[in-house]
């Protein structure tokens, strides 16, 4: 028995929000979506593109009309907002958000008192680009979405949300708000630092040396992400420094390890750690 | 006025030496390349594919009747074997290499009496693929091919190779090997530094954690060059050690100032490095 929302609002028409509503409505999930968005021009872009049904600068009043709420602003707005809209909101709405951190949101709905209508949703996917223009209906097929129930939150509402992702194309996997914050500081949050700093370590010196010529394509697959909004990336690092920052220690060992051999010329370590590192990468590609 | 090499030994058929040798063969500028190696399998492949004319594993014999010798081994094996191959090779021979690293070639070719007739090469061309098997006779096209004359390189051997990458489609810059080795450092031997150590950080909690769940597109792209041929960058890693040390500090000093930013929640700060790291990244794409 799949649920049709019939009045969503979209709160941030970013790539993640807009791509969600166009789907969605695809899908016949969303009967009629309203996004809430502070940049008029990119609620037009969403508008103009068929991907929502109206537009709104009017983030309570809309609100309180949905039985739907999709928070898809940086994530420590979306922590906000929670707490902003809580009381705004009809008794029986249900909150979500797409963002990549996940245990400050549960933690902030449970505070608020959205503990059982708030149901935690991480798609993996995206890319370095931004804004409604960069939307894509397809963008969610194929690829996971991790839900983090919190402690409270009503099994319907969770299930009403697992059918959603999975009616767009996704594959829902459920875990906790906190493992998932510890994986993603490795698989997402890490590399996107690491991408950010080769950038500035590069530039560092870039008066000296003609480096543009000098760069192939390890260097911009290697940085691609650099490119990625940061907004969104400074309130992600934020809203998870606790995994972050351990996970930012675990590559400055790793890295430490690395200069110990290339120091003492130990070549065989060297091989030993690339190879290990390049079996693993390529299960990857499996 | 361009030259055609009537005999030729390429030294190593991985990806760069077989895709090199069927690439000049086709502009005509080989005449005869003889392909010389210790993976019989690996030679045979270059032979099938029709990118070499002969092969060997005598290297002293193939090198004796030589006019020009290319090391494409690893540039630790290159730097043993312009001075293992010096006595050998005739005395007009000339020798150039194709490795990412330069200075020590360099300094190699002048320890041995090579230093006229050296013109260390490096193209940005290649990916984390190995062997004969992954040549392509398009590799080189439209990539710049950095060309590092040593302090006694005779202009006429220099302007051979210059003629020769070109007659295949790259962009030839001449400067400085030290320079050179500096920019690389950067622009290329840490971004592989660093995809190696992601993988090998994120691995450490692999046991816990499901991970390959959980890796989106930013993962894989950043770490597509951990994939890299562990014999040729434990090479790299040690043979340009200085400016590799250098550049993996100035990285360590990027990565502390941002792990101080997120452990202060100093979001403008951090949206501050990320936006120029942002801006600088793009221009790259331009």
């Amino acid at each position: 028995m799949s649920r049709v929302w019939e009045r969503v609002a979209v709160v941030g028409t970013g790539l993640i929000g807009a791509s969600l509503a166009g789907a969605a409505r695809r899908s016949g999930r969303f009967a009629h979506v309203v996004a809430v968005g502070r940049s008029q021009a990119n609620l037009d872009t969403a508008l103009r593109a068929g991907l929502v049904d109206e537009t709104s600068t009017d983030l309570h009043g809309a609100v309180a009309d949905s039985d739907l709420v999709v928070l898809a602003t940086p994530v420590g707005t979306a922590v906000g907002q929670l707490a902003e809209l809580a009381p705004i909101a009809g008794p029986t709405t249900i909150f979500t958000d797409v963002g990549s951190v996940k245990k400050t949101l549960v933690d902030a709905a449970e505070a608020c008192g959205l503990g059982q209508r708030f149901v935690g949703a991480h798609p993996l996917a995206g890319s370095e680009a931004s804004g409604a223009a960069a939307a894509d209906i397809d963008l969610f097929c194929d690829k996971v979405c991790v839900l983090t129930p919190g402690p409270n939150t009503d099994p319907a509402a969770l299930a009403g949300m697992q059918e959603l992702w999975e009616a767009i194309g996704s594959r829902v996997i459920t875990m906790q708000a906190e493992a998932h914050d510890e994986a993603l500081a490795l698989t997402s949050h890490l590399p996107h630092m690491a991408a950010f700093a080769l950038v500035l370590a590069a530039a560092k010196t870039h008066e000296h040396l003609p480096l543009d010529d000098l760069v192939a394509g390890g260097f911009r697959d290697s940085t691609r992400v650099a490119m990625s909004n940061d907004a969104m990336w400074s309130s992600i690092a934020i809203e998870n420094r606790q995994a972050l920052l351990a996970s930012l220690d675990s590559f400055s060992e790793v890295l430490n390890t690395l200069r110990v051999a290339i120091e003492a010329g130990d070549a065989p370590t060297l091989a030993r750690l690339f190879r290990e590192a390049a079996a693993l990468r390529e299960r990857l590609n499996q």
